[in-house]
């Protein structure tokens, strides 16, 4: 009989590393989620390579072969490469993480930048399932896009593609423009906060502040939509202005890639109640009327395990593609 | 000994429609450009038709064989069904133009919108020759964009992507982006033209009415970039307002897909004078800093015939895919 065959995912974010096996039919076992060390990138590498065996000892404990892993990294994977940069993790910049961990497997290993791996997985399994024209956009510190056309992920010239967080949205520049670009200086979770800390600075009056138990500095994205929530004023006032660089910033996407859904996650999108109706309405006035009127925007339907799924289905599909 | 080979390309657009035969190295000949004739749709395909034959005619002539032709439409091919929507054309909306042809011809037929053409064209023998990752963006009457990913064209999920002319800019909504996108209405030819007239309409003093000829429907973009030459100060504003916007939608290509090169061609940028530097200097100060790095934005090196090089490219590539 021939062993059963798992893939690997290996999320790295930020400040965690999930994991997890996945059937072909996208069956999830064995989650895990451990503290990256960041005292340099040889630690998170090692860190990877350990979960990458521990993952092959769990697969080879119920007879099963590891078939391959995919890894998504929060920055940016080069194919051609292998080398990471992520700016949240010392010592990856351009680290050739696939040459460190080849040193230690022998199995297949796909890396990918997270925003392509959130697509891949809600593009399998989640909100934009079967979808061969999809978008994933993550509104949360940052703004980014994963784009799959025509079945296929878009990197770009230099894997670069889907920085959409520079989108020029508003020719008046300001000075916040030129270290995040403009959709993101106006409409990432950190923007509404800023912009709310801004305003209460100056000594408007709202409820966002006691919500915040009177700390400008406690202000953040979920606490002015909870005040939009109350209808306080400023919040609403702030929330509209979000809500129309959203909808620019998505109808952007849909004229230029006539995607057939656009998944919208990443922190801001928590407080979907306050933000996605609206968004959803406002779109259509900006993006091209055809592709507007067949597009989908969609939840997230996998939150925080999209990049696992989406890891999976990488590490699936180069499976497919070795045999 | 084996027939040579050629390919044919036919480009309709919104007036003529021009023909050629190429050899599988680009060489072109047999170059033709006749009227549309505009009594209705199957007009227009009989055209088309007898322009396929007499290609096949003169191949016939030298001893040689008609491998493939490829055709674009001033509109939208959906490649999947076959069917064409050429606003500029009476009868071609969701007219089935490859079944039409097919029934008259056994030749291989690839159909394929104008912009999906010009990049085509310009990353075969043009100023993105050779690259995978290229956008040809036309400013003309309106604005659109043709876009080659890693190698192949980028139709989306209903064969319109590309239509950047609905580029959302400007925050503050106007009447005119209702009908023709926030882009388009802000810096195509057109627009360009319309923008002059309303201001010198509103009795603004400037040469461009002179150089018009003293009537005010006859300023046109050119004549603007005239004024602008002769450093008119009305002409340099709407020039100056004109770039910003050129620069913004640029910079949005150029961050959602990391191209290696931008073509920029159509009627505007006859007058590249006048736009392209300034273009190339301001859409740095809006684009994901990586990616304008290494991007280039070159002029059209095949000007109008990108089109036929294009629908060649993508009859060889059917040649070859046949074979």
């Amino acid at each position: 009989m021939k062993a059963m065959e798992f893939c690997g995912a290996i999320d790295v974010g930020g400040t965690k590393i999930a994991s997890a096996l996945f059937t072909r039919e996208g069956e999830i076992s064995a989650k895990d989620k451990i503290s990256i060390d960041k005292s340099g990138g040889e630690a998170a590498a090692g860190q990877v390579g350990d979960k990458i065996e521990a993952l092959a000892k769990a697969v080879r404990a119920v007879g099963g072969r590891l078939a391959a892993v995919g890894i998504s990294v929060p920055g940016i994977a080069t194919s051609a490469s292998g080398k990471v940069w992520a700016p949240n993790i010392p010592g990856w910049d351009q680290y050739p993480l696939l040459d460190k961990l080849k040193e230690r497997q022998e199995c297949a290993i796909v890396l990918e930048s997270d925003r392509s791996a959130y697509v891949a997985g809600e593009s399998w399994r989640g909100a934009a399932a079967g979808a061969r024209d999809a978008v994933f956009l993550a509104v949360g510190t940052g703004i980014g896009a994963g784009i799959i056309s025509g079945g296929r992920i878009l990197h770009g010239h230099e894997d670069i593609a889907g920085a959409v967080g520079w989108f020029g949205l508003n020719p008046a520049f300001k000075p916040e423009y030129a270290s995040m670009g403009s959709f993101e200086a106006e409409a990432s979770g950190n923007s509404v906060a800023r912009k709310a800390r801004e305003l209460l600075e100056r000594g408007m009056a709202s409820s966002i502040l006691d919500l915040a138990g009177g700390r400008v500095e406690a202000v953040t994205a979920e606490v002015v939509a909870e005040a939009a929530r109350k209808k306080d004023p400023l919040a609403l006032e702030i929330v509209a202005e979000t809500v129309t660089y959203l909808a620019m910033g998505i109808a952007n996407i849909v004229s230029i890639l006539n995607p057939e859904v656009v998944v919208v996650g990443g922190g801001l999108f928590q407080a979907a109640d306050v933000f996605l109706d609206p968004v959803r309405r406002e779109f259509k006035r900006w993006a091209q009327p055809l592709a507007a009127r067949t597009v989908r925007i969609e939840l997230s339907a996998l939150g925080e395990d999209a990049g696992l799924y989406g890891c999976a289905k990488l590490a699936w599909d180069r499976r497919e593609a070795d045999s």
